[in-house]
């Protein structure tokens, strides 16, 4: 019989937006010390993807020297047919990758940019975690989705994050009423992203489909050199519209009113 | 005639979460080095409360020298009208507090913990200054909704925060109920705060009033030593309930399925 042994901790460890951009941005622009210090000391991990973590990790390394060498961090990717379903919340079981963390390990979840758990298929992870008994702990980072709405002046006691629109044209109208409808019943903010390239189409839809006195805001390329955020009644982006949104700079859209 | 002014840059300068508790945490454990050295470069200030305002800016020069000492320091309090609405949404002429933004100044606006601007009044000077075509940059720092979200484990993909509970038995009870339908129907997750001194009969109103399946999410003092997240269904800590949360630390409170 083996003596019992005090499970690690999961800590979830943010990483940069600049992630797939044109730029890469100082890790200290928008991580703090402790949560790179953190990060360092670290050596068992879980991503969506090893490659991306080990260049985060290579980042890290250089400001803080990691515990152990990258070729001797213990990297687990989450399951691939998990984190290609996108946008639907997905219930699989986790648990077989908690092993490092039952055998007293400590571990980072990481995502491709920004909060792990937050609009992406970490969270079946830290579910699992707390299932079993696993202290949980989240370090501080940059967030896109939170950053837009402080940046947007939209209400920001009461929103919705709605993740992706649908893709047919027809279905993301009909969504983008409901979102409306529901934004001018309650007052609360409803935020939404779209994948890059379809940026311009979905800013366009926006603009010709919503209410004159509806508030439209875009946040693009937040924390990058190239950030912009952009909101104003929709009867103002007819008159005077803005260039649209880069179709490779990842944007958060929302609407109040 | 005088020449046009460029107008300066409205800054969202987040601050630590450790406002109100019994421990100050290092600012370098929250805010990372450029939020510090932006923080260090203003001059003029928008806020809730000027006290704490010079309170956070001197322990912010004891990392990175202020530009300007800090008697010199220009700091305009939020009418005090406005932020003691506490929960509504308020639109108000913020048009007036814009004035050393339109002279050329960047100004930093703070709220008293976290993010400017989510779940606290200074939104409306954001949204001024989006509609006097004034730029507006959030800087990475602790936001203790996203941080509670991504810990519980919950759907971080489609989740909605709803402010303060109603403080009437009756009327919480009700709007427990209404939250747990949303979240039981659509899978969103469900995010709420309250006073901190209320956060005890709160936890035990869920406890009793939700299902047992649902599950109950609470998360306080982030970013403290005393950081706690707990996520389990219903019935769980029904079986095993844990301490009540501490009166005078911030939580946060989710549920989901």
């Amino acid at each position: 019989m083996t003596a019992a042994t005090t499970p690690g901790t999961l800590y979830l460890v943010p990483t940069p937006l600049d992630f797939g951009c044109d730029e890469a941005i100082p890790l200290t622009d928008v991580l703090p010390q402790a949560t790179l210090a953190h990060a360092a000391r670290l050596t068992h991990w879980i991503c969506e993807n090893a490659k991306s973590c080990r260049a985060y990790l290579k980042r890290v390394d250089a400001l803080h020297p990691l515990a152990a060498p990258l070729q001797a961090q213990q990297i687990t990717e989450l399951p691939h047919a998990v984190h290609k379903q996108g946008d639907r919340a997905v219930h699989w079981d986790a648990r077989p990758l908690l092993a490092p963390l039952l055998q007293g390990h400590d571990v980072g979840l990481v995502s491709e940019a920004g909060m792990p758990a937050v609009a992406d298929p970490g969270s079946a992870v830290v579910r699992a975690a707390h299932d079993a008994g696993i202290a949980v702990v989240p370090l501080v980072g940059p967030v896109s989705i939170l950053l837009a709405l402080a940046a947007s002046g939209l209400d920001g006691q009461h929103f919705t994050f709605n993740g992706y629109l649908p893709q047919g044209a027809n279905e993301r109208e009909q969504r983008i009423r409901e979102l409306e409808a529901r934004t001018l019943r309650h007052g609360a903010t409803q935020l939404f992203i779209e994948t890059p390239y379809r940026n311009a189409a979905l800013w366009q839809a926006l603009v010709r489909q919503l209410q004159p006195a509806t508030r439209l805001a875009r946040a693009s390329g937040l924390t990058l050199a190239q950030a912009q955020v952009l909101c104003k009644p929709v009867h103002a982006w007819r008159t005077a519209p803005p260039a649209p949104p880069p179709p490779h700079v990842p944007t958060v859209f929302a609407i109040g009113s």
